[in-house]
């Protein structure tokens, strides 16, 4: 249950209907998720984080694909079910099949697996790996 | 500083050194990196956590840089130095650049927070997408 | 679900109904939420977890709605849903709005970020920052 | 061991030196931290991250420390050295004193606890209590 | 509510009904818990899973309720209902009584806390725990 | 490096000396770890931690051994350094052989991966475990 009130389109004040109309059109999709309308309860953070949303998730130098399922990578590390929820759609709509999420969801397992026997046993970084972190350079 | 002995190849059991083998054979190095290293103080761990990345991180459904790019994902949001460092080298060796990387961690950081602003809220999963994440069923 | 019943005052103990009446009579309420009643399966820990909460909660160099807002930041970070909507509760009955809430969600969601980013990065830290972490010295 | 490159005003792009001089104009000092120096390793981000960083922390319903030590607050939960000393050094900068910052600890370490023995025992929400949460609507 | 189909043995490949015929075999029980039948939509990570669980969950140095309470505590801090349900299950099964669960949770709680004071604080470590961790060497 | 001074016995109040004594007394040293020497600057939080660890982590339904791995296992899944190396320490002057560490580290690896696995795919509980964690009620 939300600790906010969910503001629903028709009663949004014009701020947060032109947010609201600018993800419609973005996404070209006719509804609005409750992620939404929780953060329209203070429009500024609803501005910002759609626009920073918008921006980042655009296809770049990654496709739209890769970006969707890093977010899913990072939100079952975290344990957000909205996030998990919402872009395990994403990804599928971009063209993730169940495959592919079987291997996502692998190497995220095996990822949290081996963070913690290296922090655990505190193992130093080798400096050859370090050099190549950064480029070679 | 490690909490236990980094074992060197030298002083390895042949039970270790056939799992070091095996890493520079399928890596085509000629090294040992220290978390294998440390790894090797339970033989049957270094063996199993061996295998297990060996199979995971094998190119499948999905490219050997998408999944060293979800590894450093991971890595980033757990904060464990040792595997930030270790990914970016492979996912620069397998072809990322700096303007992928950046990429990525952007994603990395607005999936941190708007997990947190889903979770803060605890906004609730609408039945939309909850459909389409199970793809549609 | 809970793993453990939830003990209700008509049961309990009284080292347990001790720590009751004074959870009641500190916040001037009329009723024992479900936390503690959890707590009381293991008394040593309700009473020591109470006397603690008691004391870290209490107005002192912070006022008490400060440290409430600490408490949402530190639980929307960890996503403890039981421990989001309390605190959010005990926020607002000490004096937070919605937009308070919406600032303390955007500090919140972006120090989530940029922990990350820092992270991910390895960014070292700058002598000068140290220094002024310590307090000049 | 930074991932990627410090960049160093001298050697800045103009995209990536206006940010630098806002930054500077606006926090009134003559240095760029090495947060931001990372940052410039990708521009769009690095824009994107100092725009919202100067948003959300200006002060608003919330005052500059207060938003400071909530920052602390999540760094300390998570873990990130880089922002622990940078915002420590900020929420010191706006007026934090030792004392303070020994009641801030306080209160982050008391919720890590009761996160998890919330948690642990998975505690059902109170009814009463989510209603408050939400102003008592 | 689960992103994939729950796979019962009904409609089971061979290769997956292997694996639960060795999980029912091994636990001397005659159903399949939903963990299993999840991770049967990508059968190499529900059979490399499998094997790994068997091996490391089985008595060696340390004995079957040790493992399940550590799981319990990694799986309270991390906050995953699932695991923490079902290990704490399995610890019961093991001979964990309701005392044992309070103090185990007690230390869980506690350690959360004191690991966010000793990163809040930035606390080095001392160079004798450090000698002494690495077993006096 | 610390964010606070590391307090002296030497420089120590009198209220911050008692619980020096205390600690050497009850662990039979003749020295005090940084941690506490951090904690001296806001001497309640000294007090009130050190209470609680002594109370916490004393022999009673689990021995002193099972207590600092499971603060060790904490520990790691949360990345704290100071934690890691002290409770690694307490553990083998407790009686801890290299072996029982690679076992330990084993299942927190493990249970890390099967954690991200399950909150991943949003496996739902069965019925029948939430029963067997409530102890069969």
């Amino acid at each position: 249950m939300s600790t906010v009130k969910l503001i629903e389109y028709a009663e949004a004040s014009p701020e947060v209907r032109a947010v609201y109309d600018d993800i419609m059109a973005t996404r070209k999709i006719d509804w609005i998720n409750n992620f939404w309308k929780a953060l329209a309860n203070h429009p500024p953070t609803l501005r910002r984080t759609w626009e920073s949303v918008k921006e980042v998730m655009a296809p770049g130098a990654l496709d739209a694909l890769t970006k969707e399922m890093i977010y899913v990578a990072v939100s079952a590390t975290n344990n957000c079910e909205y996030c998990i929820v919402s872009h395990t759609a994403g990804a599928r709509k971009a063209g993730m099949t169940t495959e592919m999420l079987g291997e996502l969801m692998a190497v995220v397992g095996m990822a949290n697996e081996t963070n913690r026997l290296a922090n655990g046993f505190q193992v130093p970084v080798d400096e050859r790996l370090a050099k190549a972190a950064r480029g070679g350079d």
